[in-house]
């Protein structure tokens, strides 16, 4: 049995990663996150940024470590202390509590970063060797957390990878006031049947992946050989680049055109302004080189939302099936 | 009476700085270093990354800061928690601590970053938006000093601007064995009649920026409308490129045959290996867009340690006299 830390395991694709680890029946799964969930064996609530929690989680040296936990992008951006102190100080506490266990240890680390790392100007599509120049305090602590991740894994600490996540979508479960929430709710609540409302125009370009991909990419990081890395641990994940008007022709596509008439524009202008500061387009190649795999199609993201959350029936999507 | 903080004032740019700074007798000074140095009225002796110390430095609300104390390249390396100590958690509590006055208080900050920022393997000239992956932990802690600048610039708690600097050379003083001692030494050595040797082959290429250039770059950095900088507050400064026998060619022609004979080619594979991981040339032009100035070329570089240094005379350098 190998033994995996998963911290973040309450969140959405933390919940997921878990049920995948679960179902293959060959972990000896430690489970953490903030807030009280399920009632796994092995579970831990502590919060990693309070002293002696990460050594405590570290202790039964588990040789695999899925880093997940995080403050989300727009509390980030509220709450300056409680950003800087979850996702960088207990990113470093982590670390930090691998470190000191010592050189017989040296863990594979998964860290989950974030396109958020980048910030515009782009260029047409962001490659392997754009500048990390984050407009938010989270892409600002993801970047941080990558260039930890880079060093400690060069000194031999542990050996890391850290994947940028492209903006997960159809994120399940209720509408939030993220600003990205827009795109996942224009697919999500037309499905059930309920208006969305869309506050951008046709015209806006973004990066996506279902959390089916987002779940692949973390296991494949987890077996990949990091020798084929060299020194640059940090990688952009391939992804689905689409305009919200082809978000809606693919909805049209898979749901009909009365799912597609539920598509209320309201435009805001608050929310056009954070966006167009957003990637839109990424050279992702050195990742489809190492075997990470995107959703084929926008359409194909969307018939994942329905067989995982909804179990409609639906055609099965090409390559992630 | 402008009131300036200095960081990391006993060190060789610091002291430099400082010269400047008390010559114009326009400024109310506070010099801070880890170790004593001299005894102006205003000066403080203690370790910015204690807690407590940085709050103390910043009470009196100086308008601008330059923040210079750092943990060498070599020493960061060989120290890990001491390079980590002082370079990140250092920085990053002098940051908070200027944040915990609040609003009214908003300095200009001036942040010596490095070309370490950088690692190989490069384009042929690094331009504004390469990817910092650095390659060593002194790198790294500098490049996280810039993404925190840039965060807490954006978020209006201070405003600050992040130089790279490249090489200093001539650096005076004696031989040390930093990798890169031998780029001055080359010169510094022959200079006073001395042998010094060379452990590189002659086509290795560099950046580099005179000590008086370095100290221009602060300067111009504390009066630069820091507007014109958008969201990108960090910049690579101007150099000159040269290779090791650019740099010979450059001593013989100041300083004659009898100087050049004084090198000794020794190779050293250790350090051809670590300085083949260096820079070697940038594209440095949105700097000079914003009104930084380079030597004018490697024999300058010379003229210049000798005027400041040596005090020989020499023709004046162009362009920074």
């Amino acid at each position: 049995m190998k033994r995996v830390l998963v911290t973040g395991a309450a969140g959405m694709i933390g919940r997921k990663l878990v049920e995948r680890l679960s179902g293959d029946g060959q972990c000896d799964l430690t489970l953490h996150d903030v807030v009280s969930f399920g009632n796994d064996g092995n579970s831990v609530v502590s919060d990693l940024s309070a002293p002696g929690e990460a050594e405590k989680l570290v202790a039964g040296r588990p040789e695999l470590i899925f880093h997940l936990a995080a403050v989300v992008s727009g509390e980030a951006e509220v709450d300056f202390d409680k950003g800087y102190r979850v996702n960088l100080d207990g990113t470093r506490l982590l670390f930090e509590a691998i470190r000191k266990i010592g050189s017989s240890y040296r863990p594979r680390v998964v860290f989950a970063s974030s396109i958020a790392v980048f910030g515009a100007p782009f260029p047409e599509a962001i490659g392997e060797e754009f500048l990390n120049a984050p407009l938010t305090s989270y892409g600002t602590q993801k970047a941080i957390g990558e260039l930890l991740l880079s060093d400690y894994s060069r000194r031999g600490l542990f050996d890391g990878i850290g994947i940028r996540l492209p903006t997960i979508c159809v994120r399940p479960g209720k509408p939030n006031k993220a600003a990205s929430g827009f795109f996942s709710g224009i697919i999500r609540e037309p499905l059930a049947g309920q208006e969305a409302v869309l506050p951008v125009p046709e015209s806006v370009r973004h990066w996506f992946a279902s959390p089916r991909a987002a779940v692949g990419f973390l296991l494949h990081a987890a077996r990949l050989d990091s020798a084929k890395l060299g020194s640059r641990r940090n990688l952009s994940m391939p992804g689905v680049s689409a305009t919200v008007g082809e978000q809606i022709e693919a909805l049209r596509k898979v749901a009909g055109d009365e799912a597609a008439k539920l598509i209320r524009r309201e435009p805001d202008p608050l929310i056009m302004r954070i966006v167009s500061g957003w990637p839109q387009n990424f050279d992702a190649g050195r990742a489809l080189a190492l075997g990470f795999r995107a959703d084929a199609s926008f359409e194909d993201i969307i018939r994942i939302h329905l067989q995982d959350e909804l179990q409609k029936t639906a055609p099965p999507p090409r390559g992630l099936a």
